[in-house]
């Protein structure tokens, strides 16, 4: 790697866990410039404004979540055990790859919803993305006959989305020991839900 | 009501429109003034300071509330039809109480979350106070026999405020047409989840 991409990635790096507790919108590069001893003109050069700043950082923050969640979930057989490692993983992420402030999606998300401009474009892409994913999980494992054909998978994701909301708000707002328990039973919840009743491949294995 | 009390109203009523926004953070007693055509000082007389009136807002928002969503709903008979009162007009809440830029209360529980403090403070226990409103009401249906004994009233409350999450920010963020019928089914399910199998004295009648 050039020097140039090395500072690149270490700025990065920074302003990911810096907007876990400030949010996109106290990102600036000056704070950038003083936090890591370079200069406001050189960081500049990287950035250029502080809005493709934040759309980067979004991005950055998108290629941590799919090393440390999606990749390897997608390891999981196909049906209900990859469905539970993706919401395993999921609910490891303000933690497995440290976030100090909470998820920055979640901060992002209630910070950019009225915000129209390029950050909120790539918020909105990379959260379709994502309840997508776990949509095709949810319709494969409909597939090898894990869940049942009734299975709304969009109503499952949305659902999900939902656990690990409320999880994060328990967890980081109210400091309530129970919230990640808790979101393990409701997941269980959700999979009962849509749990097909006769023996599947998967679960024969 | 004197002239002084009225000026309060009016400047809570426009800062609760505001924080829906731009977020308690982006409220600033200048901001105020200058939409409402008030003069700076005669607002600090009234806030003090931008943490007192954060504070204030967001009381200025549970009263709201209270008056939008718990009161009427503790109207309803005990057990599952005020379960479902609650449910409704809370879902209701950010346009029976218009909130142009989504629920108050979301926008803060992402911002304050990291921030120590009095308006942090506050909110904790208007949340705390929230869920144990929805706690309560699941203890009461347990007792009239709506819900199973076996109900958990606080991961009812946790479910339920992931339902309302999950819609906001379905809704607020990625503008799905979808997300209010699937928080209704989403709330149907957690009340399959906890009904009781026996006839009640209120689904009796």
């Amino acid at each position: 790697m050039s020097r140039g991409s090395d500072t690149r990635k270490a700025v990065l790096d920074h302003a990911f866990i810096l907007a876990s507790q400030v949010g996109l919108d106290g990102l600036t590069i000056g704070r950038l410039a003083e936090d890591l001893d370079l200069s406001k003109s050189g960081l500049f050069g990287h950035f250029q404004s502080k809005e493709a700043l934040q759309v980067q950082v979004l991005r950055h923050a998108a290629d941590r979540f799919v090393d440390a969640v999606l990749r390897p979930a997608l390891k999981a057989p196909r049906g209900e055990p990859r469905v539970r490692q993706l919401f395993e993983r999921w609910l490891d992420w303000p933690r497995g790859v440290p976030q100090p402030g909470g998820c920055v999606f979640v901060a992002a998300a209630t910070e950019l919803d009225d915000k129209p401009g390029p950050a909120r474009d790539v918020l909105v892409e990379l959260q379709r993305d994502w309840l997508e994913v776990i949509a095709n999980a949810v319709r494969t494992a409909v597939g090898v006959g894990d869940f049942r054909d009734t299975a709304d998978p969009e109503q499952f994701a949305q659902d999900l989305y939902g656990v690990m909301l409320a999880c994060h708000h328990a967890s980081r707002l109210l400091r309530d020991p129970q919230a990640q328990k808790r979101a393990r039973v409701a997941f269980e919840a959700l999979l009962s839900g849509v749990r097909s009743e006769k023996p599947s491949r998967s679960s024969a294995h």
